[in-house]
């Protein structure tokens, strides 16, 4: 009941009717059924980023790595676990969307072999052979152009510049950047601080909780859609 | 107070005033502060084994790796990210324990080298060079030969032959094995099954919640374990 009361008081409306597709979580690369290669995430930002979507009237599906996180509520959830699995998802649902938000930590790469069983090692060194993932991020931006994609950025210095950069090499509307390895900020934490970095400029979002900074980043990324959009339309409009 | 009401119910006695270390948990080998090496693990039945010694009345202490779970009721839990640090907690609490149960999945290698920083790379094909960790079982038999050591083994086939094996590998008095890989056990999953291997035979506890299955776990453990201290007073009897 306290989530449906939640829920009344955050429905903005903001997004009624947009369709938004989020990624989250971690992803977990096999090295065997046991051991494998991840990037540190507990889900909850992008678990609470489809949340906040949802309440905004968005019709939200969040494609999610492995976590023990419950689906978010009113929020269709694809769980995955690899990177090429979570790619697969996305691009399977990247065509009914208005709005991607790229929260996942998504490992750039994995074991080149994967095997079937756990392997029994007794070797005091061991090698083990990567291979690049694909990039779920570019790939989403190549294939809908027009889309508004939102990317997340864990960095542990040059965070403005590195979030600009990403934001031009992928060809993402707006990334959202946060520094790692600090209390209060990332990964097991409850709570976040964002820089918003996109083409108009810079916008800081101070310390929060993740749910209530994902409220306030939907708002954020909502006003740029709509912005976007009636920029189009008068583009258009001109063309007539 | 449903949480108390539990207690209540399921407080046995069984373990009053024994003192219960507990590992939980995956371990998490850096290669930066974002990439790193796990084993699969959500801690959830590190921490119901936990909580389950703590309703039998035991002292309990839970050393857990990085997960996004509570700290169990009435369980003093120590945090730790990687397979060494782990180890230190482990061997820092072991000396004031009576009962050991290592549930963490543990990762057996870690990176040669971890950056501090965030690693860019571009590369198509990249080499991890790992280098074998303490092994926290095996450590935790050799120093505290006295003490009840339960270890737990996820195989993916020969269950009981490898249980066996790690039993008489690392001087143990019980191993709890699970298969994993299968639906309805081990990992994410709020289910498990598990097969009992001590030098007495082999029991089979069903597929249950993990909450159940840790009450019965510890109900086992509990037996065998006031069983041993009987036949050990027996012993020092008879030498009078």
């Amino acid at each position: 009941e306290l989530v449906g009361l939640a829920a009344e008081i955050f429905a903005t409306g903001e997004l009624d009717g947009v369709r938004v597709l989020v990624t989250g979580g971690p992803t977990w690369e096999a090295i065997d059924p046991v051991r494998g290669l991840t990037n540190r995430s507990s889900g909850k930002m992008g678990y609470a980023v489809a949340a906040a979507a949802a309440e905004a009237g968005a019709r939200a599906v969040l494609v999610s790595g492995p976590t023990t996180l419950p689906d978010p509520d009113r929020v269709r959830t694809v769980r995955v676990v690899s990177a090429r699995e979570m790619h697969d998802a996305v691009m399977a649902e990247i065509d009914a969307a208005d709005i991607f938000v790229g929260v996942a930590a998504v490992a750039d790469y994995r074991p080149v072999e994967s095997a079937p069983r756990k392997i029994k090692k007794e070797a005091e060194r061991l090698t083990l052979d990567l291979v690049r993932n694909p990039d779920i991020l570019a790939d989403v931006a190549k294939r809908r152009p027009d889309i508004y994609a939102v990317g997340f950025a864990a960095e542990t210095e040059d965070l403005e510049a590195r979030a600009r950069a990403k934001l031009e090499a992928k060809g993402l509307d707006l990334v959202a950047a946060n520094l790692v390895g600090r209390p209060g900020s990332g990964f097991e934490a409850d709570t976040n601080t964002l820089l918003l970095v996109d083409r108009r400029g810079t916008t800081e979002l101070a310390q929060a909780h993740k749910t209530a900074l994902a409220r306030i980043l939907i708002h954020e990324i909502a006003q740029r859609y709509h912005a976007q959009g009636r920029a189009q339309d008068s583009r258009h409009a001109h063309r007539h």
